[in-house]
């Protein structure tokens, strides 16, 4: 992928978090990439593409970010423990990237052009976590009991609405942050001291 | 409030659940409501004004659609689930004020003016679930050591997140009305027949 390639989807990236989806111009994007619309328009067809393109490179930076927890030695329950809290972080790349993201989840409810991209995001995000899950389950630190297609579901849908609390100001991190752990703790049961 | 009063903030809501708050006009919702821009001006003052009305008046719709589970001589466990699973529907109307709800939070992440009206109205939602909860408590039907406040805010986040990949065609209804009632069924712990 090209320099120009992506400086364009990080101000793509920049002005939704700033200001939404819906009044966005590929004239701002260019200002703002310090490209020309051609060049857009040369890379992504246009807006629709250039939307599209957008929430692919939003869901790769928030992969980057949240999957520094599996780069560690620790268990399967403290990785996925760790990768579901990583989503909700005080850094402004994080909370610009959320907002980008939590903007786009909005827009496919009304913009049919994303939802095939945003449901197939969403699938792999709950795949990862379901085999955490199953892997925690086969080292005793999870409740076998628990469906871990359900378990990921609910706690990613959890993780997207605790999300758009704290960017808008609902609720503090902090809270967010306390009120997922205890639903980890709620969907997989026993906690890992338990079993060690 | 007058019939104009509440013919224009239908006409709002119903703009908002088919396109958005972004690109919305005061305009498109005089043409939509068919009364004059000036009208609009006068009762709600400008764009901002109109917008916060809208979103109380969703809210309103919400609350009568959903508090038809406290209409019943069910008891409180089965009252709260009902009026969590009241929130997402197979039905238009619902879906429609569903749409405009979840649009107008999402703007509210960059629009501080709805945030401190969102804050409010997700406090008392909170507060009314977590009502329901320590009354489940007291006949026995929920697990005494459950957090009211934490459960309702985890719940209602819950419901948020599903409520969105059921709108963008993520999650299908049924699979979202499942997955909310085993929620109910892990933050509550026993089921209600074990007290009876």
């Amino acid at each position: 992928m090209s320099d120009r390639h992506t400086q364009i989807l990080q101000a793509a990236a920049r002005l939704i978090a700033r200001h939404g989806v819906r009044g966005l111009r590929v004239e701002e994007v260019s200002a703002e990439a310090g490209v020309s619309t051609a060049l857009i328009y040369y890379h992504f067809k246009g807006r629709g593409g250039l939307l599209r393109h957008t929430l692919e490179h939003i869901n790769r930076r928030a992969i980057l970010y949240t999957d520094v927890a599996l780069d560690t030695s620790a268990d399967a329950r403290t990785q996925l423990t760790d990768m579901l809290l990583l989503e909700l972080q005080d850094d402004p790349h994080v909370r610009e990237n959320s907002a980008a993201w939590g903007e786009l989840r909005a827009t496919a409810v009304f913009d049919p052009d994303l939802r095939e991209q945003l449901a197939a995001a969403t699938s792999r995000w709950v795949d990862d976590l379901a085999h955490l899950i199953r892997r925690a389950q086969a080292a005793g630190l999870a409740a076998p009991e628990a469906d871990p297609e359900a378990t990921a579901e609910r706690l990613t849908a959890l993780v997207e609405g605790l999300s758009e609390r704290w960017l808008s100001g609902t609720t503090s991190l902090r809270r967010a942050h306390q009120l997922l752990r205890d639903a980890i703790t709620l969907e997989l049961r026993q906690p890992p001291h338990s079993h060690k």
